[in-house]
């Protein structure tokens, strides 16, 4: 198969980095041939990129695209009583309920420019079976809640102790598959007692799969850890030995002296997650001083239960919008530090090898942008675009790996009528199963 | 002519108030007929409202649509610095620019659910005309920056006096026109001296005409009202007698004792501008507390100079995300109060004697959304469908005092492509002026 090309363009190949040119992979490798000046006119298979900006694939630091049934499912309520709630719908799912959801959210998250996304819920091979089918990459942690309580969903009859068990043999299972990686899914450190996470450090140092927990979300959480076991949930798991190995923590909202630290070490990653941390009052985290230590932060949706999108645009404008608004300082972080959470920061915390950025023999992961809309005009300048005015609406092309799995706003992978249909037909179902208690 | 129909929909008439079956209206009066229970199947010339939501046209409360040339000019820049670099691009502006800019922030507002705005910068009655034409309503307010400083654009060789003296004669050029209101435009109390704002409120006493002006923006104008005057901005204009009468204030972020209640009187309306604030740093208002102590408050987008889109549902999501999270608290914002600023809160800011609610008799001002897109999959609740994840990309189309303005997501009253041409070309010239200084 010959090269595919996109010519007559503007490549944002990492935040501040512009190429007017033209753009080339090869389908076979899937990995970018030629970055620069264009090499002569759009033959009948390239495609005309003017009107268009391209740009690095998106990466969601953190999401539960099983959840997708429960979109909305209790706005307005506070985390402790909407963790209830959502556990209620939780237990009742069925293995269908987290496909047909799962399947939803891969569409939104592909229609939307995101070409990989770190997750934390059910996993099964056939569910990382559809991931691959759609064509995108996952890092894929399979949750427990300790060791008796029940991963979700409660149908599947599974303990926390079989599912950690599990997850060396889910690895193998799709090893060799460059667009999957698994990890232990520790919930947090208030579901998972402290024996249960020194016990998946000890595993993990043995098989060298990485971990994924939720730390430090709320001020209650920080304040009942120290209550309970002296030190907050990152020195917490840190003195347990988790993040002496590859760990990826999720939120980081709240931190106590000493908390930046450790969570710079080498082998930590951070997800932001700026709308389901206001949406649900958990507060806003410190950003400039994550950054200003070093920490590897990438930008996350958490689900839709909480947020109620997965459009990675929206998380970029809030994210940084609030930081400005909460340090009263417009300069304290630029549109291009924030739109690196979303692309070198979310590749890392995938733990594929791979930078987010757009250059020669990197994985053609890219994005087409439309800026023939009235929000892109004029266009000033493309960054400012992207991170102040750009939705997941004005993405009109997607490449994963080199495949084309959105063409002209048109998702080529997921049915996206079938799987709305089955979504809004399998969540009545759900909801009255609920109300029947 | 008969009536129209929009049959077999959703209606939300107001926050809170959902109504299934039929919405009709008169085209010639542009008043609603029916709301309720459908009376038959669609006929030809009526709307299948399957699939679509309709709710009341939203009201932006605080823009400056003539700067759409102005666009991302210059981001990430805090706002005293910021309103230097966009002064001198506004001081450059001919006529056509800002007749352009208009025309594409009509098409924006249009596309995205907007039926009227609350605006302040140049205006004419050739500038009124236009937005006549493109169907929307407007309370106008010609801005002045003292009685010597120019009003923009300085090509127009015009002094503040003049366009002060102007006002009177330009609502009376529109008078009769249910969908134009004119106020006088005092830009702030930094810029407009104390024997100004006077002359205004007593220029108002005797004509009734309304006044629009920017306060308490910035913690460093409200220190510096205080090192000069003795009072807090909102303090000082009511000592100056502006607020006896009908006064729409924008922004009203850093509040001193004795503030609320002032800006809670019955002639007042607030416009808050959750993305301007946070984009320029200016800070989070305190909308609790303005919601608590009575204040009519509307929701404003501010220019796409510091935005950078017209989008209010962007607003309406971010501006009550963040308010959750300042607070630590899910409850502290409700989405359908947030809905409610900016439709009854945009309209009390219109004074066009508007409630902002579809009933029977009132004007048609209605928007379709689209709920068959993935963020509206499963529609649990509608309203959290449009305050948690509807963009104006969902706006299918808008009805304008019973005009049809926007049709199958194309705006039937702007030629978007020519007025996005129009300000590509007139951005490319500003910006050279600019440089040549």
């Amino acid at each position: 198969m010959t090269e595919r090309r996109i010519v007559g363009t503007t490549i944002l190949c990492r935040p501040g980095e512009m190429v007017p040119g033209e753009i080339a992979w090869s389908p076979e490798t899937g990995r970018i041939t030629h970055l620069g000046p264009a090499r002569g006119p759009a033959g009948p298979d390239d495609l005309d990129g003017s009107g268009r900006l391209v740009l690095p694939g998106l990466v969601n630091a953190h999401t539960h695209a099983g959840m997708g049934l429960l979109r909305g499912v209790s706005d307005d309520l506070p985390l402790a009583t909407w963790l209830r709630r959502v556990r209620e719908s939780e237990v009742r799912m069925t293995a269908g309920d987290v496909r047909a959801g799962l399947r939803l959210a891969l569409a939104e998250m592909l229609r939307t420019g995101t070409v990989g996304f770190v997750d934390m819920f059910a996993w099964t091979p056939d569910l990382l079976g559809d991931v691959l089918a759609a064509g995108l990459r996952v890092n894929a942690a399979p949750a427990v809640f300790g060791y008796d309580g029940v991963a979700f969903p409660a149908a599947w009859d599974v303990t926390g102790a079989e599912v950690l068990d599990g997850v060396p043999a889910l690895a193998a299972a799709v090893g060799g598959e460059p667009r999957v990686t698994v990890s232990y899914g520790l919930h947090a450190p208030y579901t998972c007692p402290p024996e249960m996470i020194r016990d998946v450090a000890r595993r993990r140092a043995v098989d060298g799969v990485g971990v994924h927990i939720h730390l430090s979300e709320t001020r209650r959480e920080v304040e009942e850890s120290v209550r309970r076991h002296g030190v907050s949930p990152v020195r917490l798991v840190a003195d347990l030995g988790l993040l002496a190995g590859r760990t990826h923590v999720a939120h980081a909202v709240h931190l106590l002296d000493g908390d930046l630290e450790l969570l710079a070490g080498e082998q930590v990653t951070v997800a932001h997650n700026p709308v389901s941390n206001l949406k649900l009052g958990a507060g806003v985290a410190p950003v400039p001083a994550l950054l200003a230590a070093g920490v590897r932060l990438g930008l996350g949706t958490d689900s839709v239960a909480s947020n109620n999108t997965l459009d990675l645009f929206e998380e970029l404008k809030t994210g940084s919008l609030v930081q400005r608004g909460v340090a009263e300082d417009a300069a304290v972080t630029g549109v291009d530090g924030f739109l690196a959470l979303a692309t070198a920061g979310g590749a890392a915390a995938l733990d594929q090898g791979l930078t987010g950025a757009l250059a020669v023999g990197a994985p053609a992961d890219l994005v087409l942008l439309d800026v023939t809309g009235t929000t892109a005009t004029p266009l000033g300048s493309a960054s400012s675009f992207v991170g102040y005015a750009a939705t997941g609406a004005d993405v009109t092309d997607v490449v994963v790996a080199g495949r084309t799995v959105v063409a002209d706003r048109r998702c080529l992978t997921v049915d996206e009528e079938a799987a709305r249909a089955e979504v809004v037909d399998r969540a009545a179902h759900l909801r009255r199963r609920v109300s029947a208690g």
